[in-house]
């Protein structure tokens, strides 16, 4: 059974902050034999990588098959079915228009002590994409990473993806050329963010390395991080839903049960302002899990962190919401437009009953990579914004120099910096001679 | 003396290579000592606290005099001389004005399949500067961290600055009350950067911590990164320099000593297309040293990671940049704009002999905080984006579910994810009933 908890309760608020700090992770501490990996590969380059990857994903593979060659792409793509291959078309299509539109823009103006100031936005020259192989292999979180790369303006973009036993998702390959990405590995583990962040013979380095993995992914990720960049460490996944008593109990049991089928710690919440609706959803979710192919894994999520809040109104609901910082969180409610509004601290905002959490993970447009563990108080889901870097301009005119230099100047003094005070009172003095 | 390269020479990519790669930070590995401090404050909150200050900075505090009351603040603030006053007034006007325009827009639409779409900017409601002690309390910093989050909408901000010895820099607290600064308080190290991640009795949590900081705050950072949000792990500063003979030799001295000043690991390189050019500003750089205050730091600096380069022509120098991807550019050329379009990997980009780094320091607008260590190849410098966060929308009408919502339906059959399809699929049977 899921918690139920009541807002009218005497100790609602410790059971609230109890369920807030619930530990849903165990990661377990491989970061000494991701150090050891990474050493590995910093020295020997494909060899090690070789070695790694032949050891973890029995295979027999050679430096000169690291890389998926383009008929191996082709004959894998072959397999893909036709309704498969028009739902990823779609699923780009839509992805690439949301993200497109996400493009910063450039900024020039002259101020009025005659300064030019400004900003560029560039793209990272090079980027690789982690896929994890087996059971967690999603063609969508391909897309998801690789077009925001692609409409940045990412010039060479690299997937990673595992494959063992030789085994691979030809929809993963499917999508990589959707994508437009430019080189595939058959390579997964820390070693291939080594490969990545520090390159091989075979295996150029990138500038940034986005995209899910295991515990040894994410240790290397954080490793590596500064030699290049890093997304965010992704956690389970988790949904919250806000809704009223006027909606189908099913629907909302689907919604929860969605995330509750991608791993025993994903979290599934649902706030309602009316105690019985809640028990409706409750029960269907029961009913549900009766039948459904991933029941074990849904069940243990929904069973150990699974809640139903009843609040006395959606003002609480909101504000519960803000503390919750939800990755993906659903408003079924009358207007989730205006309850939306009081809702700020959320990877992504579903509104509506027609709009299942599900479409946003393939179909809708935005990302589906989304802050996990309560980081939307203080990040975002993946954009292009990750795949570009803004460097700032600045153009004085001797005019500016004199109206704003002996401020600088000043303050360099003032913080023991004397070669800078001097680099622009030499300038100061050449303009007044 | 610092080295001398000439792109025409035969070893010219291997000594180019020996130069990118050179290690110029021994970072002490603190790791251990900072896992224990930030467990230890964790654990007993205040306590910890006030017993690692009292120790580490010879101070006899109690946790109710951890913060800077108001009363403490103006006495401190009254000792600001005019001129101090005006020079980091004017600062804070400037990098407000030009940090106002990075403030991103919201942006909604509604697509051919009458989905509506779109995402919303929202602050991080509270956030935590580091403001180093001691030698390297620069209140230029303060303003450079502040005024973004300021600007951004963070509701509250708290600085964090030790106080060894009681003794504390009154620009540093000026700075803080321009910028609109919340909250002082006289802790540093890591048990700061715990503090502000977990929280304590006095000193409650935030959600993103910024600044600078020595090697045990960079690893606290480092270890509360995930909990909270945090900036770039700083490096040591560089500069490089671009320029052609149509120079002031002194000036460009000058420069490059105003990088050399701030610390030993600091790195100044000075490309040209001029060989007796850059031979000039090494006599130069060599004649100021002879008389400047920090000549100990900045000829160490100089001698052991000052170089200057040789190229045939300036797009040689674009392409040489663009590998070192500087913190700091400085185009000191006759058509700096063009130039600057072709150094796309850089932090900040300084256009024209009249624009010396040191403007961009203090007065110009632009912020100081900047990609060091190559990292502008994949990030930026501190902007309002840093303490905002996006949330993206999505709205399906039943006729938008209807045109979409099959290929979802499809993509999660695909991945076994049964019940994100059945969370569609029952939504598309009653609309279809």
């Amino acid at each position: 059974m899921p918690v139920f908890l009541n807002s009218s309760d005497v100790d609602f608020e410790t059971q609230f902050t109890a369920l807030l700090g619930a530990k849903r992770e165990d990661s377990p501490d491989v970061d000494a034999t991701v150090a050891a990996i990474i050493a590995d590969v910093r020295a020997r380059g494909d060899e090690a990588v070789v070695e790694l990857t032949n050891r973890f994903d029995r295979v027999t593979l050679t430096a000169d098959q690291l890389r998926f060659s383009a008929d191996e792409i082709d004959a894998a793509i072959a397999e893909v079915s036709d309704k498969d291959r028009a739902a990823l078309e779609l699923a780009a299509e839509r992805i690439r228009a949301y993200h497109e539109r996400q493009m910063p823009a450039d900024d020039q103006w002259t101020d009025a002590a005659g300064a030019t100031l400004g900003w560029r936005w560039s793209a990272v020259s090079a980027a690789g994409l982690y896929v994890p192989g087996g059971l967690a292999t999603y063609p969508s979180s391909v897309l998801m990473n690789a077009i925001p790369a692609k409409v940045a303006g990412v010039e060479r973009l690299a997937i990673t993806v595992p494959t063992p036993d030789m085994q691979v998702n030809p929809l993963v390959l499917f999508a990589a050329r959707l994508s437009g990405v430019d080189e595939i590995y058959r390579v997964g583990g820390a070693q291939a963010v080594a490969a990545l962040a520090y390159g091989t013979e075979s295996i150029p380095a990138v500038d940034k390395i986005t995209g899910p993995g295991n515990a040894f992914v994410a240790a290397a990720k954080r490793r590596v991080f500064g030699k290049v960049g890093i997304d965010m460490i992704a956690g389970p996944s988790e949904i919250l839903v806000i809704a009223d008593k006027d909606n189908t109990p099913d629907w909302i049991a689907l919604d929860l049960l969605s995330q509750a089928e991608h791993d025993e710690s994903a979290q599934s919440i649902l706030i309602t302002d009316d105690a019985d609706f809640g028990r409706a959803v409750a029960d269907a979710v029961e009913k549900r899990l009766e039948t459904l192919e991933r029941r074990e894994i849904a069940g243990k999520s929904w069973r150990d962190y699974g809640a139903v809040v009843t609040v006395r109104d959606l003002d609480e609901a909101a504000a519960l919401s803000n503390r919750i910082a939800p990755e993906h969180l659903e408003l079924c409610v009358a207007d989730p437009v205006a309850l939306s509004e009081k809702t700020v601290h959320a990877g992504a905002i579903f509104l509506g009953q027609y709009t299942p959490e599900a479409i946003g993970d393939y179909v809708g447009g935005p990302n589906h990579v989304l802050p996990t563990a309560r980081s939307a108080r203080f990040s975002s889901g993946l954009s292009v914004m990750d795949f570009l870097k803004r460097t700032t301009l600045s153009q004085m005119t001797p005019a500016a120099l004199k109206a704003i230099g002996p401020a600088a100047e000043s303050l360099a003094i003032s913080e023991s910096l004397e070669a800078h005070g001097l680099s622009v009172r030499a300038r100061l003095d050449a303009l007044n001679e």
